[in-house]
């Protein structure tokens, strides 16, 4: 199957060398397939760890370990699988992931524990251990490569690699963050198929780098959706190098906490809105503005109920400004609202407010607006202060496409 | 826009009469078409009432009403009118169906409160109620018409007219139900864009046939879904006209009782099927069985997410048995499930057992098996005795087509 890049997609940007960062990537062949599918990041000594993942209760192995190494609060490796997700694999699939964790650490001279390892693709059949140890083995001694390599690496379905930088001032000393990020179906809040991964040479106390991260996530990876669909191994890991020369940052009182916590916020909005704008068969980015909800939570929901709405996503496929469809999809999502008070906006131009039609609704310049590829859709409930955004694209035919045959 | 008949249609049955329900129709022409849009269902006085309603926070001003009509348990007409819901049109939309009620309990000589309204259709626009006027007027005087020629009035994007049949002995009288119902997109538990009559000259006091209806709802309406998406319309209702001879069921010590709740519920069962089977771009219907849950609402929540999942309805269209999207879909459903003792099957044949893939799985029948038009998925949770049934149909490219264009 020939899968063409998104209409929607983005230029890799210029993203800098972290320091106490290293990016490698080699062939596996996990698949049938001709392209580096290893990716191995080596971390320096006192590098600090977050993460956030699946909700799903059927959560990979990769995942569960995760889980319990974030505890130590510290990283030397990452490792990222692309093809096969090793998931729903029983104990084999453990064994892989520990087979790798040791390799590495014996490679890095580190404990097992700190090496992180993430695998996406296809559900349900073991990682090849042979494959996985001819891998490591050729990712160890690989030349360093740069974001670009390593985005491509760690991609599956993807149509175009997916990095972003962001920079915050600690004082008057300029930390970097840069990240890579994977996924494009599969994909909806409580994390998505989707491997994120940010890193930075600032200084941050692992357990308030987790609250940061915890922050940013609300905002932003919980904030889309593609297909509502949750993924068994969705990860996001945070590693702060503490290379940069400021105070270290543990807590909110510390220098310069505020002005990182944004960069970093900064950067998973823009990782996450790339993922969004990968959806499989997407052709319009759609940005949901809820408010007057009841409250922020009240307001992320029912931007997701539209958002996931299969019936709101055809309609802007079909560049149809249907906000009947809208007020069903704020009705479904169990959350107050009230008929009488509803407001929607496409691209700003009000299409019904507090319960009814606008008497002189001109639908030109909103058809206009339907026609572009960057949808806005606003939804004031009329009741209380809670707002939201979240991201999605529309449901197309690629979508489709690309799902009914992507096993085989 | 030409919609072919759905594939999974089936044949409109033989329905009988039933004593004291007269079926008539004629056209409002409440879109620019040239067919009957309006229904109207005398019931002779003494007839008992029953309903469920959608969930929706949204509810169309039909809804709200019905849900207050309801309490007198009493009913002596039904009208449907078909192509504009009526929803989301404020004041101007509870004047037209205001209308229709005076209008109807005057030809009829009941009250207004006994004239149960539903509209089905586009949102958002007033139900015009000159045509509405003339409608009425003309379907009050029209020929009474058969089941098929209601069920067809009803119907909007349906491509195919729904109807069933059940029958039930109270001792030694034999009590018909008849029972049409329209819906094919938008639909989801908590009720769909859905309505759905039933007809039967039982003699059942309101509150029984409620709690009867309700439990029905429980295990079919509430069980099927297409896009996850709910109507602001979905309307059920029950009308028993108490014609037929014998002593009145008003509990589940009246003789009957259980004889009559197997026949509502299967009645309930079938046409919710047909509107499954009547699902927008449908293909293929999916029974999902869900059973080792830990409660049986738990199962029904799993085999929903498994329903709903845009990913799982893709695969069985492209007759893949990708039961990696299964697990996905258990593990994103917020219900306990365990990855290691989850077993899945297609078509009666296991593909994975307690968290692996089976050995020596031999995809060759479940290949067969998903060519077919009718499709098994059994899900085992080994947790519990939760168990139940969910029906939907696949995601395929009509449904896109469908419903990007669907206003315009």
């Amino acid at each position: 199957m020939d899968i063409e890049t998104s209409p929607l997609a983005q230029p890799f940007p210029e993203m800098p060398a972290i320091n106490g960062v290293t990016l490698r990537v080699a062939r596996a062949r996990y698949k049938d397939w001709d392209r580096c599918d290893l990716t191995f990041v080596a971390l320096d000594e006192g590098t600090s760890v977050a993460g956030v993942f699946t909700q799903s209760a059927c959560a990979s192995t990769e995942v569960e370990m995760g889980r319990k190494q974030l505890k130590a609060g510290t990283a030397r490796a990452l490792i990222v699988n692309a093809g096969n997700s090793n998931a729903f694999t029983g104990h084999r699939g453990a064994e892989a992931v520990e087979q790798i964790m040791t390799q590495v650490s014996e490679g890095l001279g580190c404990a097992p524990d700190e090496v992180f390892v993430s695998s996406t693709g296809v559900i349900g059949v073991p990682l090849p251990k042979d494959r996985a140890r001819e891998g490591v083995a050729a990712v160890l001694s690989a030349r360093p490569c740069g974001w670009e390599d390593a985005a491509a690496a760690i991609s599956t379905t993807d149509t175009f690699a997916k990095g972003a930088h962001a920079s915050a001032m600690i004082g008057d000393t300029r930390v970097e963050l840069c990240g890579i990020i994977k996924g494009s179906g599969m994909i909806a809040p409580d994390m998505a198929t989707m491997l994120g991964y940010i890193f930075t040479d600032a200084d941050v106390a692992p357990e308030f780098l987790q609250e940061l991260l915890n922050n940013a996530n609300a905002q932003t990876y919980s904030c889309i959706t593609v297909d509502g669909d949750t993924s068994t191994s969705d990860t996001v890991l945070a590693f702060a190098t503490g290379k940069s020369a400021h105070p270290r940052i543990a807590g909110w009182d510390s220098p310069g906490a505020d002005a990182f916590a944004a960069a970093l916020t900064d950067i998973c909005r823009e990782l996450a809105q790339l993922v969004v704008r990968d959806g499989e068969g997407a052709s319009k980015f759609i940005s949901v503005r809820v408010t007057g909800a009841v409250s922020d939570e009240s307001a992320r929901r029912i931007g997701l109920s539209i958002a996931n709405s299969p019936l709101v996503k055809t309609a802007i496929a079909g560049e149809d400004a249907n906000w009947g469809r809208v007020v069903m999809a704020v009705g479904k999502a169990g959350e107050p609202a009230n008929r009488d008070t509803l407001s929607i906006a496409f691209g700003g131009v009000w299409a019904a407010r507090g319960g009814v039609p606008v008497e002189d609704y001109d639908e030109a310049p909103v058809a206009k607006h339907l026609q572009g590829d960057a949808i806005d859709l606003a939804v004031d409930l009329g009741m209380g202060d809670g707002h939201a955004e979240v991201w999605t694209c529309d449901l197309t035919h690629g979508y489709i496409s690309i799902n009914a045959d992507y096993r085989s």
